[in-house]
């Protein structure tokens, strides 16, 4: 049986290349006491995944010179030799870009096919969910009538907070690249309104979507945005840091916000957050998540594309805007 | 009865000068019903001025083009038709920079001269008093063994911050320029560590002096000490806006602190905010500070200069930082 996997060749100065990555190919092994085999049938392609293979620690390792790409995938177990995974058993993890994956169980859980479609615990019930989940709850702590700002709004995370703030009763303002994802938000998702950044210019759509400003700006994209976004806070606002996609592939120094004395004449905040400090409760996370799933009021969509060796440019979507909704390779 | 004042003639590019000053010296005016008249004895010079002379609404309205530069003062009422207020009375209030003033005592306190010097009732027990205590505890959340580093450490905000940190029993590292503030603060204010800015390579300096990083960092002066300490936050920091006198006499865009992303990594927050917010707890600070100060656990000390007219050039101490300790003017 034989396993292909992508590794780290060599770290990218700006965006990622062919050449950072190896293709390999090998006699896959098997799994000792205390371990299972999978067959990888999902994997999960996320903006993230630019810094982990950045030298330098940050809130994780470094994914090494030679080793697997890191990534979340769903699996099918085939072999098992560990007493809590049993073979047919569907589990989450990070298993990386490969198609078999060994695993010892640990940070490894099990998913249910019927209760919703495999990909989708990559997504909404995955890492994607769990973000925009606390990320907009704990950290932007939206209450009834805030005004929410949110940028990536089409994508994986943003399109969730955006739904989520909805649902708690807020006006949600989403900033987009392109018609098309502006229309999906909008009309599919129910956001108040969208600003198209590849067609408007940002200052003065922000100024006319948000006359009285912002009471909870939601980044993903770091930039000019932010700085946009912070000359239009309002009095206590919340600035949530989930990520600065606009700059991970810089190499000139990162772009800093001008405008962050705003915090200061409007007694705001600013703050970070990494998703896996709130694992303890991504159950209940996930069960709320569901149940509005399931009364029709949050919807997600999975960009897939087909082919594990496809990896090294699908990653490039991401960067360019070209997904439309959580990206996935089906292996 | 001669009253001599400072009009803001026009809006400074850059650090102000002269031609930005006009000096007036009219008959000073009588008090109507309701108003009293007070010999200014002490006028404030503080940062914060440079931004209130700019043009546009921050946190406050602009001083406007002929109108008396706002100051804090504290002044001695000679002549009253107020009913709370008595010919004898000490008072503090935005006097402006003017010999004598009129005021409807609104926003006016009535202070002790038995109880502290009257030129304490600008510093420690003034507005930059209350911007240290409640910057540092409530917005810097401060708890005992925190390592807290303090820009603008000898300036009249941060010698006070840096003391209540210690007196909550943290390790605090204070930034000033030069040989002796940096004495000053460890020496006379008891910080653990000084770095001088003037001298020491900032990164290096800050590095050596936070080993495990910091949990809390009190900024007053932005740029570049501000993305220094970024750099260096550890899990869950908490970055106190104060102020940015590194910035405010900028033609330039400000400097946006390139590290912000630090904020992501370690789940930190960076948050503004403006004493005027916490008027109705000044007493309960007031009175702490001065149980401290009895105790000789808090020292301040002033810079006093004398002379309202030599304002325009005594306003330039603070940007060179030249002045050691709270900046003031005796009328």
């Amino acid at each position: 049986m034989k396993n292909t996997r992508i590794l780290l060749a060599s770290r990218p100065v700006g965006l990622p290349n062919r050449e950072n990555w190896q293709v390999e190919s090998l006699e896959s092994q098997t799994p000792v006491d205390g371990e299972f085999l999978a067959k990888v049938l999902y994997v999960s392609l996320d903006p993230a995944m630019r810094g982990w293979i950045n030298e330098g620690k940050s809130y994780i390792e470094p994914v090494g010179i030679g080793d697997v790409m890191r990534a979340g995938g769903v699996a099918r177990i085939i072999e098992s030799r560990h007493r809590e995974f049993q073979v047919g058993d569907h589990v989450v993890g990070m298993s990386g870009i490969q198609k078999y994956w060994i695993s010892d169980g640990q940070g490894v859980s099990k998913v249910d096919p019927d209760l919703a479609p495999l990909q989708k615990y990559l997504g909404v019930l995955g890492m994607p969910g769990m973000t925009a989940f606390f990320g907009i709850l704990e950290i932007g702590k939206i209450k009834e009538g805030d005004t929410v700002l949110v940028s990536g709004a089409a994508g994986a995370v943003g399109a969730l907070v955006g739904q989520i703030a909805k649902i708690k009763g807020c006006r949600v303002i989403g900033i987009a690249g392109g018609e098309d994802k502006c229309r999906y938000i909008t009309e599919e998702l129910g956001f108040d309104s969208a600003i198209d950044y590849k067609s408007e210019s940002l200052y003065p759509a922000v100024h006319k979507a948000c006359p009285k400003g912002v009471d909870v700006y939601f980044d993903n994209v770091g930039g000019e945005t932010l700085d946009v976004a912070l000359a239009h806070l309002r009095l206590n606002a919340r600035v949530v840091i989930c990520g600065a996609i606009s700059q991970y592939n810089n190499t000139a120094p990162i772009k800093g916000p001008e405008n962050y004395l705003s915090l200061l004449v409007n007694r705001a905040s600013m703050q970070g957050f990494i998703v896996f400090d709130f694992a303890a409760e991504y159950a209940r996370a996930a069960h709320e998540m569901s149940h509005w799933m399931s009364e029709g009021r949050l919807q997600s969509r999975e960009h897939i594309v087909e082919g594990l060796e496809t990896f090294p440019e699908t990653l490039l979507m991401l960067f360019d805007g070209r997904n439309q909704g959580k990206l996935i390779i089906k292996v």
